[in-house]
């Protein structure tokens, strides 16, 4: 007579086994110094691979200053906060970390969070709430966490086509001149590797009073002069009120935060539950990022390593017939467009070849855009990139893939 | 013409100030081996205070044992995980701290989140989402995380009396017997001290086929005979479905978890937004997390000595006739019952006595139940609860404060 929630769990993992976008987690182990190698648990006995896949796109974490300001604060103040921000979980380490992320964009504050996927849930939802009767206009491709915190707002979503700046105008120009309109977007977008266009986006704010507010966590610590991320670059990081970002991608640790003026960052830090109602960042995490960002604004190396790399293995690809997506970016996407063959070929790759790229399925691409993405860093040598493409060639044959590129 | 956004986010926070609860964070920094010692960077210089409010409930934030395991992970594997679960940031760190958590609450399997929000909000709501027509029952006093975990899943919800199991009742039998209903609680709840009703509301779930969730975040590490929580105090640990914690109090860390059969670990895995986008938790923390929860496994006295604290300074402060609610539990409230007198009474003891006890607040608690919230630990010397106690009785004679002990 009850329900038989056993059955119904079963059933919804079963569907995605049906599906063929069942996910098996790489059990994992880097190690430090030798990354991009790690050794891998999966098999019958732990082994030596090499990870095509990693978000740490400049190694950062495991840069001897990183690790060195980590044990550092481990030494001083141990491992937790032990608090909300608000009851005893504030310490010297979170206000200089906001410190050191309001200069890197030129912002009045910041505020940190648990995650880049937390910031955004948590500042957009609580943009909709403090705004009254707000429009959010969200990029087509954003993230999840954008989504989900713009549908927990509750406010009116409207959405525009990927970086089509006349669609947006358009929606703009539909909306009363005295409402709230927050455009969110982002600077990199991670599976296509393409840019958002910051300069138009923020004409067309001015022009209809327009509230911006731009997801760079792909983007920072990898573009710009000090690696502020794409509006850095392209000059308008000033014309935009919220840029957030992450700790755990290219600056190696974990978390995320906003920066703004004081005003927003003082509102944001009062009212939004995701920020008031859990523990702080780790002192230990916030040790690391600091030491990471203060790197990274100084030394321009990591970044051209990084984009040689990109440009070397886009090239190699092309020229070996394979679908590379031509990025703009230091992402390097190859297509498969079907989910089992993508699962396919990567579980190959790792078996036979001792090669961990992950099958990037739906939800995280639209279904029949499965691919490869392979994000080489300054520590892939050449050598690597050989075996990567020799082993790429022989799979596509192996399972007749499309073999010219993509623009 | 345009909308005034600066004014807005202006307004949203003198609004705070008016009412007398606008935040500001103390700057701390906490010294290994001196907590609950602390420095205080709020005034004209740093000096020493001491912590009353912290969650680190036992100090193992700076236990040996943990700081040993994260300095050697550092070592081992460097700072962040690199990636999302699925791509690239699962290492062994995290299965194997999912193994402890598994055998620590006697459950087939665990997942970690980067924190006890997230793994409060991402459960609940795909639950919400998995079970069709769900109905999600809460304890009218469930923290904030359950509550917005609850709305985002978008699914019918009840709210029960607090701890009231005859409103429980009458809810789940107005409900019909084959749709899915989930009853979700604390096993302490933390600003009033006071235990959920385990065994009954499992007597319940059986009756009427509910589905049990249980928040056991500031249960865990503190109650039972390996610290898995009230549950497994009440012995009724293997009737509830979903056991949820933090790594970020008594375990001294950071990151959040549930426990449960494989089958559903597997779904919540496999569909949760707020799991899957989202960096994973950094392998240091993973690694002070497995320290912490396998010391306090075997180790009862930091338990004994927390307990002993609480009682004696529960004892001290009804004495001295200071309204201390007397809880069960190891949280001991003082009510003051305005937000204005309750920041007062705050800044006065950081300001003329070096004792940091946060005053808490609506949202936090309701309006009208203002309060000092006193966690004392192992680490509180007799001498530390002389001087709180006499703080106390100054500052409540200056502010002619109620004195009687609520029961
Ligand atoms: C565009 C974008 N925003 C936000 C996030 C979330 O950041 P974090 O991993 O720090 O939670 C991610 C990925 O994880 C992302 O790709
Ligand atoms: C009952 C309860 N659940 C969940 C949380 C969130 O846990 P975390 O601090 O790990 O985010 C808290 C407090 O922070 C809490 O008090």
């Amino acid at each position: 007579m009850s329900f038989p929630y056993l059955a119904r769990f079963q059933d919804a993992v079963a569907e995605l086994k049906r599906e063929g976008r069942y996910r098996v987690f790489a059990d994992l182990l880097r190690r430090k110094g030798a990354f991009p190698t790690a050794t891998y648990y999966g098999g019958d006995k732990p082994r030596d691979i090499t990870i095509w896949c990693s978000n740490d796109y400049l190694g950062m974490g495991q840069h001897p200053k990183v690790l060195a300001a980590m044990h550092e604060a481990l030494d001083t103040c141990g491992a937790g906060a032990g608090g909300t921000r608000n009851i005893s979980g504030t310490t010297h380490y979170h206000i200089q970390l906001e410190q050191e992320l309001a200069d890197l964009h030129g912002k009045e504050a910041a505020l940190t969070f648990t995650s880049g996927y937390v910031s955004n849930d948590a500042t957009l939802s609580t943009l909709s709430k403090l705004l009254p009767n707000a429009v959010l206009i969200s990029d087509q491709l954003n993230h999840n966490s954008m989504i989900e915190g713009i549908r927990h707002g509750g406010a009116e979503k409207k959405i525009f086509r990927h970086n089509d700046v006349e669609h947006l105008e358009e929606i703009l120009k539909s909306i009363a001149p005295e409402r709230p309109k927050v455009i969110a977007f982002e600077g990199v977008y991670s599976m296509d590797g393409d840019f958002g266009p910051t300069e138009k986006i923020c004409d067309l704010a001015d022009k209809y009073g327009g509230f911006t507010y731009i997801d760079e966590v792909h983007a920072v610590g990898m573009y710009g002069p000090r690696g502020a991320g794409i509006a850095a670059r392209d000059g308008t990081m000033d014309r935009i009120d919220i840029v957030e970002g992450t700790l755990a991608k290219a600056y190696g640790v974990q978390g995320g935060y906003i920066t703004a003026s004081a005003a927003i960052i003082d509102a944001i830090r009062s009212y939004a539950p995701g920020f008031i109602f859990s523990t702080s960042l780790a002192p230990v995490l916030c040790a690391g990022a600091i030491a990471s960002i203060r790197h990274l604004k100084e030394s321009n190396a990591e970044r051209e390593k990084q984009q040689a790399a990109a440009g070397r293995l886009k090239a190699m690809l092309k020229g070996a017939g394979l679908p590379v997506i031509d990025t703009p970016s230091h992402i390097v996407p190859v297509m498969v467009g079907d989910p089992v063959c993508c699962k396919a070929v990567s579980d190959t790759l790792m078996r036979d070849y001792g090669i961990y790229v992950q099958p990037i399925n739906y939800p995280t691409v639209p279904r029949g855009k499965e691919r490869l993405r392979f994000t080489p860093g300054p520590l892939h040598t050449p050598a690597m990139m050989d075996t990567l493409v020799g082993a790429l060639s022989d799979l596509w044959k192996h399972h007749e893939l499309p073999q010219q590129s993509v623009a």
